[in-house]
């Protein structure tokens, strides 16, 4: 017996997503049709289109957002003279929740990964230097990952950085090592950002 | 910050879905937004509408389906004197892909919990009863979980049926204690069947 295609469609879509397996997605896709009701189906429907048409790279700090500039970028009561750079979007709204950062943010969109053959040029440096240029930045925090990769991408940053009198400073080993920004907890993350060093 | 709404909303669906927190649902929500192909997001909200709009229950067994009847009632190779009772549709899945039960199904869409208000009369006992007016059965096989509630709807049934001169047997407690269909393996699944006893 063949499932009828729309069950096979809706588990191979869940199970396109990260960490859901076969098993998972079969369960999730019978939780949709059985129980779900219509609304929710649509209103889920619609917003994974939503999410795809509406949202974008903000062009000054490539943070996902559905306004250019982004709402982090265009509040002036933010400090213009801070920027912190991250991986992601998702790191961004990390810092956000510990409603204690006031600065502005540089997604990179990456780390350096000779292995995964990820280069300099493949991330966001050509544009967070191209926007020194035009911003008054006194500060440049490094809030990268404390894998190799992120420590790689911030010794690159910090030696790239050298020279333009802008401070660049790291966030402190509060992470634990191996730890993604976005896994942390609040307070490992403001322990990280009060112990910043320079670099 | 609030996150932009596109983002919110797509959050607030994955976690509707059991099982999904509202941490994973925002690290799903970010891998449809930055890693998935727009091909496919488009794809999962499809599947998400069709799954709703083109599937609805056999009118004969109530199995989930896009045909009525669905393809296990309309096979004329399959037993006709032979009814699996099961709780879900789900549950029919489980015990096609054993390949080895070709008798046809009956899907309660619950089973007898007095704790939840469930009795009789929201289940698929009537449409069951109004089959057999019909059909030439032999033999009913109840494939309820082994749990309080599918214990209970077994004896319900069981006593129901006395005297119609049908065969009521059980599958076998090769499931284990509190295990759901759905969750058991294929190799127990075709002992209970085998060790099914006449009630």
């Amino acid at each position: 017996m063949q499932y009828p295609k729309p069950i096979t469609k809706l588990i191979e879509s869940f199970a396109k997503l990260p960490g859901i397996g076969h098993k998972t997605a079969e369960r999730l896709a019978f939780y949709v049709i059985s129980d779900m009701k219509d609304d929710d189906a649509t209103k889920f429907a619609r917003a994974l289109i939503d999410s795809k048409r509406e949202l974008f790279e903000c062009k000054a700090c490539a943070f996902i957002t559905d306004t250019n500039p982004c709402s982090i970028c265009s509040d002036s009561g933010r400090d213009q003279s801070i920027i912190a750079v991250v991986e992601t979007s998702k790191d961004v709204l990390s810092l956000e929740k510990m409603q204690s950062y006031r600065g502005r943010y540089h997604v990179l969109g990456g780390v350096l990964s000779p292995l995964d053959g990820i280069g300099p040029e493949d991330i966001g440096i050509a544009t967070l230097i191209e926007r020194l240029k035009d911003e008054d930045v006194q500060e440049i925090i490094l809030a990268l990952g404390a894998t190799l990769e992120g420590d790689a991408t911030s010794q690159y940053l910090a030696k790239l950085l050298k020279g333009t009198g802008i401070r660049i400073t790291r966030i402190a080993r509060g992470l634990e090592m191996g730890r993604s920004i976005d896994y942390a907890d609040e307070v490992t993350l403001i322990r990280a950002l009060e112990g910043r060093v320079e670099l």
